[in-house]
């Protein structure tokens, strides 16, 4: 069977991969709000009907929130390859509504001035488009050549967009059912309109909140000011310290066990064409402001970090009060590259806070998340094959990007299923996803789906 | 004429003393409260019958908030000294009502198990029961020997406790008409119980509010961290730096003018008996944390401080946000003394903190006053005649103390009227100012108008 085939089915199936996504896009599956309740199941049972019809043995599966949705297809065979493929079908809400130029559940699509033809709706590229790219591929599929040429596990849960909750203990009470080879994860980006992009690093993030206090009562500072210790110069003296002049953390044993990235990755980043200055333009800045000897990519992508998020004591509203406050607090958070252990790091963290610690001064700490670094090897076989793949469809070789951010579920595959992912999308960095008028390119649907046909063939090999 | 006789009167006319003083209390002169806006002009009307009486040519003067009382005295005749007298007429609010043992405006005496007899009432202190030391020992002086030995013109604001936004123009229209020889403000305390005391140092301030900005919008931190400016880090690394590791402030030319206190002053300090332990474990606090090589008392009197007084960014609400904010804000306020002047240390903080901005960061600034400490001199002939006049009443030299917070009318005088001023009061420090169940004692207010028959006799001689 020639691949040509079914690709060119999928083109010819490709309106009615239009008409089904608008279907799903219709049921407005807002998981953070409770009076969507029943559209969340409703958004489930459409992908079980979807499914059970494409010749999955799929079931809908509650939780204390909303439905995980799981679908076996095992008929490529015990000699094929298994896959276990994630998306969402939950989406954000839609608010601001009035800031949408359509409603953001009646999707359509328009064109643009630029010639680009864009699917509007809430979800449209998250997740749902993405997620369609993967169920129109699996239709093509079987309907040009009478199966899958892998084993696949269609699971997808309706929690994403409120924090995953049910996610970690169904998937340690569901490990043996959701056993695989290779995780696919459809929920991230291109590096452009043309360039398809593998994301093979996510960093982790550990999250602390530290409470200072010092004199039992808020004091007057005409009074105390002088004798008494000050919480907020405290404060101010360790955070202001936790970076060295060159950008450095200073977190005792903080780079322990972080590695260059290799010549190889280093290669495919040196050849992304990316451009900093237009990334930081993009939010008002122009000077990197990370550690000194190293490249924009690598201090958002492959370089952990440490940030203050939030600080908070003594007043801060309209005029001005002499106050010497008791507390003071502030929230901080570290991204971790491979070879950082989250608990470690935290550790470290609280003992540099209590080694600066003056007489007088107690600290809490509270904790806010802890997830390791996802790093994918990208000599691997799976890998491999998906660039080629990958290369075939778009006619140039995939970008090996990082992200910045974490996906938790890839590291809940990996530490509770041992599951490496293949983190393939088709997102936009435009797409606006968690924004009104959000949308996802009908060149990214198209090829997203294309694109799956030959990932899921090449995989069988 | 013996002082005797007249402090023999007012031993005598004390308890119809305490009857005037509570009908001054029973007034609820609250001047941040508009509700009471009538009381205040009551009150106001109240001092005026009172300096009528005396033979003073009072009046009402009004503000564009609450009236100004002055009553002219010049019986003494042309020879004699003029003093300003100053005291306030307004009160703080009494909520929470429920708090008071006995209600706020309804002054009883109270004996108490210590065998202290004590005036409960909002104002019995701060500052209806001072000012009104000055106007019984008046009455006794006027009523034994017929007339007042110096010639005072009475000066009382009802707005003190709003921050007087009358007083400054009202000084300037009135110059000549407040013109004297020295000015004597009641609104400070005793050592102790049992010591008086002349405040002879009250500390400048400065106040300062940082507002500053990095890129144009919130980013997260997952996308930007490690390649976007943080305004946070930014803003504890400039404040963190504020001291050095001895406590001292690091803004150039901070200490510029600051000169150590006197042998005398300092002997008369050592003298106190000030006990530091107990004044920071007032505070829950037991180490003194401003600059190292310096008491206690030096630290809150002498010594110019920086304080942090709030701080602000990003997240601070319940939970986590990875947010890298697009700005950040603090409030800081400095402490002066003699020699220092509030707008080149206002402008040197300012270049302080330009000096640190990296490239990406824009900060504004916002002024909140600027004061310049008062210094008295204690060699003076007034003060040397009060302090007599005080050691004769109470049978112990008087401490020289100084003041950590600043009373800005006494700058006012100062700035405008060319006037020194002797601060003379009686309170206590628990006498719980501005909070329910306020209290003078009846030794303060008996000790207190004998104090001012004295005081004003020696000022005559």
């Amino acid at each position: 069977m020639s691949i040509n085939a079914i690709l060119s089915r999928v083109d010819a199936d490709f309106p009615k991969s239009l008409d089904r996504l608008f279907d799903f896009l219709r049921i407005p599956s807002i998981s953070a709000d409770p009076s969507h309740k029943d559209d969340c199941v409703r958004a489930a049972e459409w992908l079980v009907r979807e499914l059970t019809a494409l010749g999955f043995d799929a079931s809908l599966r509650p939780t204390p929130l909303h439905p995980m949705v799981i679908g076996h297809y095992t008929k490529a065979g015990p000699d094929k390859p298994h896959v276990l493929f994630y998306a969402h079908y939950d989406v954000q809400p839609a608010d601001p509504l009035e800031l949408w130029d359509s409603p953001p559940f009646e999707p359509v699509v328009k064109t643009f001035p630029d010639g680009s033809e864009r699917i509007l709706a809430r979800g449209a590229q998250d997740d749902k488009g993405q997620l369609m790219t993967f169920l129109e591929a699996c239709r093509a599929l079987i309907a040009e050549t009478g199966k899958l040429p892998v084993n696949v596990t269609f699971f997808s849960e309706g929690e994403e967009e409120s924090g995953s909750p049910s996610m970690i203990p169904f998937l340690e009470a569901n490990k043996a059912e959701l056993s695989a080879d290779v995780a696919l994860v459809c929920d991230t980006e291109m590096w452009d309109r043309k360039t398809p992009a593998i994301t093979t690093m996510l960093r982790g993030l550990v999250g602390e909140e530290i409470s200072l206090r010092c004199a039992s009562h808020d004091l007057h500072s005409g009074a105390f000011g002088g004798a008494a210790l000050n919480p907020l110069q405290v404060l101010t003296k360790i955070l202001g310290d936790l970076h060295d002049d060159k950008g450095r953390v200073t977190v005792p044993g903080f780079y322990d066990g972080v590695a260059d990235i290799s010549p190889t990755l280093r290669a495919n980043w040196d050849n992304l064409g990316f451009d900093a200055a237009a990334f930081l333009g993009g939010a008002g800045l122009k000077t990197p402001a990370g550690e000194a000897d190293r490249t924009v990519l690598e201090q958002i992508w492959s370089r952990p970090t440490c940030e203050i998020n939030g600080l908070a004591g003594g007043y801060a509203g309209p005029g001005f009060k002499t106050v010497l406050p008791a507390s003071a607090e502030a929230k901080v958070s570290f991204r971790l590259v491979a070879g950082q252990d989250p608990q470690k790091i935290r550790a470290a963290f609280r003992q540099y806070v209590r080694d600066r610690l003056p007489p007088d001064a107690k600290v809490e700490f509270r904790e806010h998340g802890g997830s390791p670094a996802v790093h994918v090897a990208i000599d691997g076989a799976a890998v491999g094959k998906a660039r080629a793949a990958l290369e075939a469809e778009w006619g140039k070789a995939p970008a090996l990007v990082g992200s910045g951010g974490s996906i938790p579920v890839v590291g809940n595959f990996k530490s509770i299923l041992g599951l490496d992912s293949l983190m393939i999308g088709f997102g936009l960095d435009d797409d606006r996803i968690h924004s009104p008028n959000e949308k996802y390119e009908v060149t990214s649907y198209h090829g997203g789906i294309r694109s799956w046909v030959r990932v899921l063939d090449a995989l069988a090999s």
